[in-house]
């Protein structure tokens, strides 16, 4: 059944790989299946026709046959459950698999998150500078924990699961603010996600989409 | 095999049913598990032992036999997976109900938290009316999206579900905001499912923790 996943037409981030449907882009060349991509302008996502797919009207969303899912996590773990390779088969190594895929949205990507969305609406304001402190310090916390419960692990929890696959993307979006490289062992676990031949595909993909609509 | 999960000693809502085990006591009661609670001061949850089990310091967790689990998410759908009622037997169903799962706690719940962290942190400081109002509108875009695919519907995709839940208990944090309100459809799913006797149960659980420890 052909997979059609959605994206920006032309990404905010200029294709370096940190709009949501690289996660999407990732674990499906993880566990090797081809998909086919619908781009969207920033106007197309706001539309009923795709506001049919995605109720808050973002990318990406997922359509394989009947099935429509919406939500970077849900497709992530839609693909892992049908696939060898993203989950472990142990029950009690699976639920702690899944217990990182929630970190990673719920816990790790708020506040890093924030501090993209007040990067651009604040920035003019007069308490910005005062704001990003707060909000620095706030990631800091969370990746104190991330950093001390990694150690020198590898991957969170035994074999690279799902749960890394987001934990990699959520943290890639600090690149270039410094604070991850105040962790070394975050530092280089974000390198051997981005080190996997299926994260360089994916990224390959999708800069390739801008590259294409500038050029264009 | 018993089931133990944490939760605050003294909860900062007071025991309103906002603290994230409310949401493990809830699932726990619709599928008619009996649990164990630990209690634990705000010291104890950042120490060794509590970050041992969590690794962000947070409640809640969940113990049962040799799993440990944190992260609500997580554990919700832990549950949700070993029992009727939570999740569709239909495939699509199942994982559009992640889906909301998902949406639950990485596209909705994000703005609202950092609501209420603004009203403790920036209260006191010159900009903080302006940021609740930009908190508030981001806020409002997610709730009309969520709105508008709930539309006349009982629950977001046919029966309750674990993604109800979640959605549910994020929206909970709302109340007495006044933003809710401004949505009909919204405020009644949440009354739906604070009618459930599962809910019930949990609020009148994690309430008596609260009651005792003020009145001991």
């Amino acid at each position: 059944m052909t997979i059609t996943i959605t994206a920006f037409e032309r990404s905010p981030d200029r294709g370096k790989g940190l709009a949501r449907d690289m996660r999407v882009r990732w674990v499906l060349e993880e566990v090797g299946q081809p998909y086919d991509v619908r781009l969207l302008s920033f106007r197309a996502m706001k539309e009923p026709a795709h506001r049919a797919l995605h109720p808050f009207g973002q990318i990406p969303t997922y359509e394989e046959g009947d099935l429509v899912l919406f939500e970077s996590g849900a497709i992530v773990f839609h693909i892992a459950e049908r696939h060898a390779g993203l989950l472990p088969g142990d029950a009690n190594a699976r639920a702690r698999a899944i217990a990182w895929m929630f970190a990673a949205l719920n816990t790790v990507e708020p506040p890093i998150v924030e501090r993209d969305v007040a990067k651009i609406l604040e920035r003019d304001t007069p308490w910005y500078e005062q704001r990003l402190r707060l909000l620095e310090d706030s990631i800091r916390k969370r990746l104190g924990g991330l950093s001390d419960r990694l150690g020198d692990a590898d991957w969170l929890d035994g074999a690279f699961s799902a749960g890394d696959l987001l934990m990699v993307s959520v943290l890639l979006r600090l690149k270039g603010s410094g604070i991850l490289d105040e962790y070394a062992n975050l530092s280089a676990y974000v390198a051997r996600g981005e080190a996997r031949p299926a994260y360089k595909r994916a990224f390959d993909a999708q800069l390739a989409v801008f590259t294409a609509a500038w050029s264009g």
